[in-house]
């Protein structure tokens, strides 16, 4: 394919009008979204995704756990496929972008070929993975996992909701149950186009993100045990209390993140105490933990860190901390050939750009085990996401949609 | 009166015995029990109860809250009575000393009496007043506080709990609606004997407590706002974590506590962040704080550095904090002359003592609103209440009945 279509543009009004009627399946008084995975309004958005589709020309196919490909023909169908990818579902308040914004992206990328009927080499697929947000079938990220191979078939299908309802049925409900077999294919390169979902891009007044990796993460529960105890008569100096524990903890950790800035993050997501009486001090104290860093020798002296923090301070309150990992994912470098041709598409088109480290998971983070890929970031107003207003601007979303269209381009006769 | 009664006993065994019968009613499998106020078990302790006092010659009135009262006559019937009273009513899942204990040693005083053939120029009165728990209906120690006149009777008969069942309808349906009015008579003293439900005692290897007061409380909700944002792409200097607000809320709070010891108590009995999701930073923080102090003046102090430091502290780390405080009890001090005779029943008992506040609230503290009004505690294992594993020894438990009889004596012919 020569480089003349670098001047190739996406149609940015047909892109904006499909994200705006997008949003109004399962759209919120605020202005956000909520279509959480294989719930009606999740059906209602993929159906209206395949619809389009179909009407672009596009070949079908919804794989075992969910996944929907769309595909155009290439010249030469025997080689793998470059595909273009992300998700509908959403946060159960969610914004109108996160997601859906690479999915239709995608779709405009083809759209674009086929109103200048460019043929290609390669096939190209859009693709809408299964269960991105994890909001309602934990983990997060299970069609993309189970295609990467990372989850099996059957743990991926048996995930259930907190009502006992389980991937398997609620896609037989919905209709999404397919029968092709997932992942086991080879594809020749996957780009994810996304929101930042941070506040860098805007604050450094930056367009393109060039993702050149994803954060490691740890994620932790932490138990405290103290004793409970009446809050009038029992004196200070008898208590147990795991909330004066947790202050001594809390404050060293918050310690630990400023002494690994500015890459660490932390964040106590969820904090309860039990059994949560006002007149008793509590016997326990439960608290999230996500700590996260891109650099894997970083985040493992984190680690120990955190744990020799919590076990100090236990100890001296005469308490018992409990440090139990539930998560470890170690720090991903995108591929680099990907993460090139991202930033020559934004250097073709003229836009500032700047490298960035992906502080969230994404489904390009398990595509990136099994084939090379690449990630593109927008800026979202104050970094807001998982939010009814998160929000990015029409010139970003199409300037985003153009830099997917010339990366992928550089893969479709390679 | 002579003093030739200070040899005087209680039959402790029938005392003991009284204790285990009743702790049948509502016992449960760990050896507490579940008597909830104007439950099925309530009534049938309520009965047994009625008809110890009816064997031991007592005229059984119940008044509209439902309060009993065994009334023991004496010479001069139109002299104001003395009282020992406590409650029959527990937690769900109380302990089998809690409240009943000051019942039944009350009633073992008057079979005391009998027993020896005393006649006294007063009568006497033992009383269970109605949910003093407050476990089931809010707020707790209705029934004293109606007959102080800190509550409407309306207000006292129209508290519901969860399902919607008021007190009165309650009252009605155990046959406990009573048609005496409540309040409104002179009572020459009032006493009640009661568990610690505080390690102190214990710790100082003392058999009495002799109860000056009852720490003044403060109860605040406090509520810290930030902003949710994604804990992986937010850098930390980006957050308004309402967190990191509470760390430093919390470890100055407990040293302002230090700084008050060792009467200050501080309890952060539940702590919710919101919505609680693993990867988000919280929008906002809930906690409630328990502040109290026998003090008046260091209570108020306490009071206002509290509120000083969540400003500081949230404004610091660009937050709002709000204290709102939604109950007030200031400091109550006993009557002199009951405390005293506590301190003397204790010393004619040779029984170890020391003066003690009161961490709790009890019935006692709207009876000091309207009459002398004294204390007695004494100990209970590990400080543990609210709980089924209370414990009192027999010991103590008969030494504390013995000094409720010499301390009431006191007062039968003064």
């Amino acid at each position: 394919m020569s480089s003349n279509f670098n001047n190739l543009r996406i149609n940015g009004d047909r892109l904006l009008n499909r994200l705006s009627q997008m949003a109004q399946i399962g759209g919120t008084p605020k202005g956000g979204v909520s279509r959480v995975a294989l719930t009606d309004e999740d059906k209602a958005g993929r159906d209206l995704f395949v619809k389009w589709c179909r009407e672009a020309g596009c070949n079908l196919t919804v794989d075992q756990i969910g996944n929907i490909f769309a595909h155009r023909a290439g010249t030469q169908n025997d080689l793998p496929p470059v595909i273009a990818c992300s998700h509908l579902d959403s946060q159960p308040t969610g914004g109108r972008f996160d997601g859906v914004y690479g999915v239709l992206a995608g779709l405009e990328v083809i759209e674009t070929l086929n109103d200048q009927a460019i043929s290609t080499n390669r096939p190209l697929e859009v693709v809408s993975w299964t269960s991105e947000e994890g909001a309602r079938f934990a983990p997060a990220m299970i069609g993309s996992g189970v295609f990467a191979g990372v989850f099996d078939l059957e743990y991926g299908l048996t995930r259930a909701d907190k009502d006992g309802l389980t991937i398997g049925e609620e896609l037989q409900r919905i209709g999404y149950a397919g029968d092709v077999p997932v992942g086991g294919r080879p594809i020749r390169a996957a780009f994810e186009l996304h929101i930042e979902q941070g506040p860098i891009l805007e604050a450094e007044e930056k367009t393109i993100g060039v993702v050149s990796g994803v954060q490691g993460l740890r994620w932790y529960d932490l138990i405290i045990e103290g004793e409970e105890a009446h809050a009038g008569p029992t004196p200070m100096e008898h208590r147990r209390d795991p909330v004066a524990g947790l202050s001594g903890v809390l404050q060293r950790t918050y310690e630990l993140a400023e002494k690994n800035a500015p890459y660490a993050r932390l964040t106590f997501g969820n904090i309860k105490a039990e059994s949560g009486s006002r007149s008793t001090v509590p016997g326990r104290i439960r608290v999230t933990i996500d700590l996260r860093h891109p650099d894997p020798q970083a985040l493992d002296s984190m680690d120990k860190d955190l744990r020799s923090i919590v076990e100090g301070e236990c100890r001296t309150a005469g308490l018992v901390g409990q440090v139990e990992e539930i998560w470890f994912m170690p720090p991903v470098s995108f591929d680099h050939e990907c993460i090139s041709a991202v930033k020559r598409a934004a250097d073709k088109l003229s836009l500032s750009a700047m490298d960035i480290v992906s502080g969230a998971g994404h489904d390009a983070l398990y595509l990136s085990k099994v084939t090379p890929t690449g990630m593109i970031f927008i800026p979202c107003a104050g970094g807001l996401s998982h939010n009814e207003r998160e929000y990015a601007s029409p010139e970003d979303l199409v300037a985003g949609a153009n830099v997917l269209l010339q990366a992928v381009l550089e893969f479709m006769d390679s």
